[in-house]
């Protein structure tokens, strides 16, 4: 990555909380710029410098809104929330569990009414456009993919995130856009159970979750 | 259902071998009139009958081109293949190792490369039309989760098929529309024995297959 790293955002951004609070234009600007920086250069070429210059602004005034590339491109695609802010406590725990834990992330972020527009909204651009889809590919693979990765000790890791990241993206349609029942309207703790050991066998390969095929 | 039942289609389908084969028109006129039927209906109330009247044909002549409902909305559709002449061959022959047929199903129908854009415009218009997700859905429940859920013996059948359909149709979106790597290029042996656990335990509840929570 070119340009200044972008500082890392550990604890909660109370930069974004209320959505943009001052600097109304100022931030419309920036955020304008960085959806045509994302689409002309994908997230990984982004640059922080490069928006600013796109904005006619200076980087310091990006920083001063912005904690992060990655905090950009959440506002910017209309993300219902930071991922790392919610993946890294269910990380940071260790393994042990942490197939429940991150099914109830992805509920979490995406199990109410306006969050769900979000994702459909999110999910019908990829599907229609080719550039949205490499924005938001590069985006998984650097903010989400190497994290959640990084924290496992299997083989093949990123595949087996992405396999998890699947069957959750995967409940989110049939959930959410095409509505079949009995899923569509199944209470968050009917799914849990269910849910959870499929994502704790991919992130942990735990044998208890039933890591050999059946014949 | 309203109307004469349409047949049920036990074998290969050779009507569909080559498409639209003769009769051009008139099978164009029928999958265009389809289109709006199912469109303004939906799948679970459209008739065979309705259908011919929207193309002013007599409904005998939709029964020698589409032994059923499910052979026109496939067509209309642009479906890649007809779901239940690959689903029965892998539900009939029991339950045991039903999850890797079922992997190896949805891969042998959509992982070429035409099949992928047909499975990305199908998605892409569930996403972008409620009309077309509720189409889609109603088809779904009546011609592939009824015959799926029927053929198990677990509790909450259809919930459950629905999961492991969620698990493969979010492989689609990450591996097909969003290519995030390594999904996106590895090999279907290499996801066959990842995938196939997940589907066993949703199916048949194996506990083998992990169907108990980690703490």
């Amino acid at each position: 990555m070119k340009g200044p790293a972008p500082r890392q955002m550990k604890g909660p951004a109370p930069r974004r909380r209320g959505r943009r609070p001052g600097g109304e234009d100022t931030r419309g600007a920036i955020v304008a710029a960085a959806r045509t920086v994302f689409a002309t250069k994908g997230y990984e070429a982004a640059t922080v410098r490069g928006i600013a210059r796109a904005a006619g602004v200076d980087p310091r005034l990006v920083h001063h809104y912005y904690a992060s590339k990655e905090e950009i491109f959440v506002e910017a695609m209309d993300f219902p929330v930071l991922p790392t802010l919610v993946i890294a406590p269910a990380v940071e725990q260790g393994t042990d569990g942490i197939g429940e834990r991150m099914v109830r992330v992805f509920f979490s972020v995406w199990d109410g009414p306006e969050q769900r527009e979000r994702v459909i909204a999110l999910l019908g651009s990829a599907m229609t456009s080719p550039q949205a889809a490499r924005m938001l590919r590069e985006f998984i693979a650097r903010e989400i993919m190497v994290r959640v990765a990084a924290a496992l000790g299997v083989p093949d890791p990123q595949l087996r995130v992405e396999l998890a990241a699947a069957q959750m993206i995967g409940v989110a349609v049939v959930r959410y856009v095409v509505k079949v029942e009995p899923l569509a309207s199944a209470p968050v703790e009917q799914l849990v159970p269910l849910l959870a050991p499929t994502l704790q066998r991919y992130l942990t390969g735990d044998p208890a979750g039933g890591d050999t095929a059946p014949r």
